[in-house]
This record gives C-alpha cells, structure tokens and sequence, in this order.
C-alpha cells in the first residue's frame, strides 16, 4: 500500500512471540490466552490478549500471495491489495483510511510471495468498526476502470523508484530468478514490469473473487481484548459472510532436483561498491523436517551475522579482504527458505581473491564444523533479539498471521525458542551442509561497469571500492 | 504423441516453401495456386498444391503452444496433445489412428512453444474422412479419468527416458532456464516433472474447450489436390462447428530488458564429453525488424554451421583446441529466438582455455566483420538446404502452418529467400553485435563430475575429452 513494509525474515517475528509464550515461561503463555477460534464460514480468528495499552491490532489475512499468481498476471496480488482501497457501495475510495484516521488510528497492507494482509493499529473500543470495514471490502470492493489505471501507474512508478532504478534491486531480483529454476518464488512480488503493464480490472476482480472468501482468511486480534469479546464481535461483522467461491488450491511449481551452479554477473555504472552474493534453495520453517529449520537458523547466525560472526572476523577483521561480509537464513516462506552470504572486496583486492577465500572458509567450515562457543552465542543472539521484538504488538500479530498462512501453527512458535537452544555445532553444521552444495546455488557479482565490457564478463574480475550488501527481499 | 516429432529451424522448413515459391521462379509460386481461406467460424484454411503424387497431407494446428500454459501447469499443451486421441462418441480411444492407418495413412501430432498441430499423410481420396475425424475431435472429445491416469503415466515414463535419463538434456533445459528470465520459453514443453504429476482432466477440458475452436484452428491441406474442392470439402466438415469459447488471449512475459550475464555450471558422472555452450536471447522471424532475422541466419551459418565455417575452421583445423564447434541461429518462434555457440575442448585442452579462445574469436568477429566469401558461402548453402528440404509435402505443410500460427505470412516465406541473398558481409555482423552482448547471454559448462566437487565449481575448470555438442530443442 501507500508506505510499503518490508517482510523481514521469520527470525523476529518468531521470537517475539515466543518469547512471549515461549518454553521459558510457558504458564504466561497461558496466561496470555491465545485462543484459536473457526466461524462457521471457515474463516479463522485468532486473539491475543496484550493488556499493555488500551489499543488492538486488527488483521486480515488472505491466504494467497504473488507465489500463487496466473501466467503472465506478475504482480496481481500487489495490485489488488491496492485497489483493494478503492472502496465499496458503502465506504467510497479513500474513506477507509479517512475513517481509521478519525478515530486516531493507523491503517496499511502488505504483499508476499504467500499471503496478503490488511491491518489497523486503533483504540481497542473501535475494533468492532475495523471489522465492519474490512469485512465490506472483503466482499463488496467496487473497481472502475480509472481506478485500475491510476493505480497501475502508481504500481508502475513504484517499481520504477525501487527496482529499476536501484541496480542492487535489480541485482537482487535477478539473482532470486537464477536462484528458483521453476518454483514462482523466482518471481518478484511486484511483478516484471511487463506484467504490471497488463494488469486489469478484470484480473483483478477474478483474483478477488477467488481468494477473498471468508473460508481463505485469516483475522488476527492483538491487543487489550479478551478471547470472548473479540468472538463475539467476529461473528457480528465476519459470521455473515459468503463463500462465493470454493477454497483456492494453490498451485506451485516444485523446484526439480538442483544439477547446476549458476552465476549472474551484473554490471552497472551506478555501482559504488561491488558485491558477491551467494544464495542456496533451503528448506523453510513450515516443512522443515524437525529442527532443521532452527539449525540453519543457528548457522546461519554463528557464521555470519554480525561482527562478531566467524565470516565476519575472518575477512573483515582478520584478513582485511572483505569491508563487509554476512550471511542470513530466511525460513519465513511457505515452500521454500534461503540461506544467503556475501561480501564487499576491501579497496584493491579482487572479487576473484574474495570468491576464492569466501569458497575456502566455506569448505572449512562445512569439513571441520563451527566452534561450539560460536554456536552458543549464535542461539543466544537469536533469543535476545527476540527479547527485543518483543515490544511490537504489531509484531507478535503479523507472526501470528505470518505462521498460519504458510503452514506453520501457533505450536511451532511455541516450540521455536526451546528447539534454538537445543542446536548443537554438529546439528547446525550437518543442515548447512545438506544445503549448500554447489549444484543448489547462485552466485552473483554487481559489479561497476567497465567500459570495455565483453563476452568473457561471465567471469569474476575487476577490483572493488567499499560498501554495505544487498539484503532485500523482492517486495 | 507416440513418436515424437522435433521441429528443426525455421531454416528449412522456411527454405522448402521459398525454393518451391520463391523469387526464382515467381511464375511457379503462382502456378502452386496456394490458397488462403477463412470459414464463417473464422477457421483458417490454406491450400497448397502439390501434383507429384496422389496423396495429401492434412494438418490442424492450434494457436496454443506450451508458452500458453498456466501457472504450475507446464507440461498441460503436451499433455491434451497426447489425449486428443483417447476418442470421442463416435471414434472411440485409438480408433483414430486405425482407421488412419486401415486407409493406408499414416497419422501423428506434435507441440511447440506456439502452437499444436496433428496431422495425417493418405491417399488425396481420403481427404474428407481425415477431415471428419479432426473436426469431430475438435469438439467432442471425451475423457475419462482412466484415460488421464494412463497418459500422465506414459508422459513421464517419456520425460524420464528423454531428459532425466539424459545429462544432455538436463543440460539444455537447465541452460534454457536460465537464458530466459521471465518469458514461459524458459519451461520445458514436456513439463516441469512436478507439474506433469499434477495435470488433471479438468484441466486439459479447460484447456481443450479454451484453444480447441474453430476460429483458434488452421487447416493446411498440401497434395494433389484443387483449392476449390479442398474449400468445399472444409466447409462441409469443419464448417458447422461451433466457437465454444471467445478466441483466447495470448499473455506471454515479455523479457525484461537483459541485465546480467548468466552461467550454468553441471557435473554428471555419465557426462563423456564436456561441452560449452553459450546462448543470447535474439530476435525471432515474426517479430524481427526487415531483415535482421535473416542477417542473424546467415552470420550464424557464416560463422558456426558446418566444417567449412570460420569458427570450425578457426579451433577445430586450425588451431586443434576443439574436437567439435559449431553455432545456431533458432528463429523459428512467436516471441523470441536464439543464437548459440558450442564447443567441446579437445584432449588435453582445459575448458578456462577453450572458453577463452571462443571469446576473442567472437570480439574479432564481431569487431572486424566476417569475410565475404564466408557470408556468400553461407546464405548459398542456405538457399541450397532449402532446395533439399523441398521434396517434402509434409515440411511444405508444416512450414506453412508453422508461420501463420507464430504470426509471420505467406509473404514473408515468399521473401525469404531473396532477403538472405541480399544480406552482407556489414549487415550479418551488425545485426549479430546487437544480439551477441554478454548481459543477453548464458554461458553453460556440461562437465564429467569429479569426486571433488566443492563450492567453487561454478567457475570453468578441469581437463576434457572429445564429443559432439547438445543442440536440441526442449520438445
């Protein structure tokens, strides 16, 4: 929507809670008294209480992202979250906004590869208002032509500001195309340009009648609320919905069997800081088998997030190669997560020498294993950060959402602080190995463009300035 | 269907029609009384006559091709391909081709990108009973959930035989992947394998009643036959069939502008001789600017086609680096074609070196022009597999419905010859710079695995032995 969020990785989000309802006081997570509830039209509700300030999160979550989009329609889902403030019979274009401001509040959406959400932050007495809003434009959005092409051009210049004219956002976009050989993850959330270029009303309409159904959402109530009331409350504005169509199936093309280690090479005249970027196609939280998941997590952290991360204490500080270098896990998807690493040369060292002792630290690392002090540190950080999210109601209700959408339950974010203290340096070693093999790679090199650029360019080369890595994701 | 039919070039199939029509003997092409039609239902109708002997060749094609496909559908044009001959009320399962077959006939069918078309070779007394069956199955076809379970069976049985089974394969489908993008030419036709799982009777009904109408078909009718009789015979079987569906919108994504270039690095054990081979993205015949196609045909067979081409010359007799090389220009699709370039190292040569030598011969190339007794040479040899590719009904027909189903014209195949004997040494060349940038490329190694394999493979290394090169298309 109007101020776009980024996702940031299930790490944060799942701490947060789980601090919260965590192992580690698992009677205050009863306390708290997160209930599940079912309409009888299939939508879902969840509710947790969060007596702090008298305030509610209010959130819609459809169960369809830009992962599920028809051929050709790239960026479908962004655009009808849009227009999905366009407005209806009832509430005009705009008003919705208008009308949660009145009340001293705050409203936004978002779009990912798996689901897109509606949210109001507002005094808890006008949660029964945000619901009847959104449960209008659940089923009542009206669209006029113009509508759809002011909004286009919007969606068009937005694409334009943060990817085509971001050579690291491209860098990233492409690399994600390289990355996924078939599954649409490959694809970015806005959509390829020339896919937005033909979005119409029609598309849109015939997405939200698919999708926007009360038995493929999900509502989300954090706040200083309790389960009963909020039910109530529910039933009054989401119980009388229509499913008006039957619940979606979503059709994703798995990856076939990773063969071959790809490579993008990009140059560009607006690079200051030359970048390589290696991503590997791992398993994510929701069909990890158990534990693995968190092992990645772990590794991931231990070997290099942050400065004290061994990547980072190797290169950077220790051989002076690098001026920067990290890594992540990102396991908050549906099908698929990725384990990324990348680095900047230091001025007058070649990506070649970088590539080369980034590939060696690698190799060590996945042969010899991770000391185990790193490995405790690692987990610990990653509680502690969680410690810190733990603040955001915001937070704690898009985890919520964010779970359920994907395949994950309230249980496995329960479980998610207790199984990260329980990774081993031979468990977070043993997953990053089943993960980063060569064949299940890309590797990317952004670098600045040389005017005599020529068909050997698919090889590293060229020296390197400093700067910080490209760490997006496509939305 | 059960033998499958590769689709060469546009080159000799645009060649045999030219030779036969062309501007050699202008006369001639006029004498051939080739004929276009359009039904009332807007079913097109070419006829071509051809006196030699007693027989015809009948063909439907479908302006539906495996580019056309939904999302998570892959595999769905090849798939109905096979089905269309499980029967309908009249002509029960396999009945088709028996009655073909009981006349003395021989039936088939295939799929490309852009289109689907099946076909019949038989005695020209036969025409009306061909043309009965195809009508008959264009609209009434029937399904049972037996016939899908069987042929989804036999369809994977075929992609494992054909690619998984096959490294040279795997190899081209991977490197396809990565030379596009965005655009559906990146999926293979036979499908992603998870996706062929996947592929219901629901789906290829949908698919079937979507393509198969009359106003989405074009007959071609080649053989010993008049135009007149050919017309009065279609109207009276295809005549009557009705539009079931409003003729369906091709929505294909166009390529974003190229940015990176690519790299594909696979090892496989059963690899016995390594190849590289580099690909660009390039114009196709429909969509080309005046000529430059047929510049980019006659720099490719200039350059790569052949023992006698500079590039052969070049690393294979001259300097022995190469056991083979050679390179291709595909311009026979909708949306894009292909120029490409392989080679495989002879023994002892690293494949660093062999990649090194292509790419300056490639700049020299590119940079100082091709001589002009290469590019004569050339567009003569062309015109003369042209020549050869005319004895053939069957690939007159083909070439025929190939063009109007990818949106070049009779026309344009009438042209054809002239303009390649008008391309010069400057335009093959100019035309090629254009296509032949490192951003509009992947690079791709095919390499006998190593028990080392590590981290680093992506890079060009290890020694070589000696082998013909991959050059098939997906289908």
């Amino acid at each position: 929507m109007r101020h776009r969020i980024l996702i940031s990785g299930l790490l944060a989000l799942a701490a947060a809670l789980t601090v919260l309802l965590g192992p580690r006081d698992p009677a205050r997570a009863l306390d708290l008294k997160a209930k599940e509830y079912e309409l009888r039209n299939g939508l879902k509700l969840v509710v947790i209480p969060d007596h702090r300030a008298p305030v509610v999160t209010h959130m819609v979550w459809y169960r369809v992202g830009a992962a599920d989009e028809p051929a050709g329609k790239s960026g479908l889902t962004h655009f009808l979250e849009h227009l999905m403030f366009k407005g209806t019979d009832k509430v005009p274009a705009g008003e919705f906004t208008r009308i949660v401001k009145r009340h001293g509040g705050q409203d936004n959406a978002f779009t990912t590869a798996d689901n897109t959400a509606y949210f109001q932050r507002i005094a808890k007495e006008n949660l029964g208002l945000v619901m009847r809003l959104e449960a209008d434009r659940m089923q009542n959005l009206k669209l006029t032509s113009k509508d759809v092409e002011t909004e286009r051009e919007v969606i068009k210049e937005e694409r334009r500001m943060r990817t085509e004219n971001n050579p690291r956002a491209l860098f990233a976009e492409r690399l994600n195309a390289a990355l996924f050989v078939a599954h649409p993850y490959r694809r970015p959330i806005v959509g390829w340009m020339d896919d937005v270029r033909r979005l119409r009303l029609s598309d849109a309409m015939a997405f939200y009648r698919k999708y926007y159904t009360p038995a493929n959402a999900i509502v989300v109530v954090a706040g200083d609320v309790e389960p009963g009331e909020v039910l109530k409350l529910a039933e009054k504005h989401y119980g009388s919905l229509i499913n008006t169509a039957p619940k979606a199936e979503r059709v994703r093309t798995r990856e076939p069997r990773p063969l071959a280690a790809r490579r993008v090479v990009m140059r560009d005249a607006r690079v200051k800081a030359p970048i390589i970027q290696r991503m590997y196609v791992a398993p994510a939280y929701p069909r990890a088998k158990k534990g693995e998941a968190h092992a990645l997590e772990v590794f991931a952290q231990a070997f290099g997030e942050g400065a004290t991360s061994l990547l980072y204490r190797r290169l950077v500080v220790g051989e002076r190669i690098a001026t920067w270098a990290g890594a992540w896990y990102d396991g908050n998807n549906r099908d698929y997560g990725t384990i990324g690493i990348y680095a900047t040369p230091a001025p007058g060292v070649s990506m070649e020498r970088l590539e080369a002792r980034l590939d060696a630290l690698i190799g060590e690392v996945l042969e010899k294993g991770l000391p185990e002090k790193d490995v405790k540190r690692a987990a610990n950080a990653l509680v502690a950060e969680a410690t810190y999210a733990l603040d955001s109601q915001f937070y704690l209700a898009r985890m919520v959402g964010d779970a359920l959408t994907t395949g994950s339950s309230l249980a496995d974010i329960r479980e998610w602080e207790a199984r990260i203290l329980k990774v081993t340096p031979e468990r977070a070693v043993a997953a990053a190995r089943a993960v980063m093999r060569p064949e299940n790679s890309v590797t990317g090199l952004l670098l600045k463009a040389e005017p005599s650029a020529n068909a050997a360019d698919a090889r590293a080369k060229g020296p390197a300035a400093a700067g910080k890595p490209a760490r997006e994701k496509a939305e």
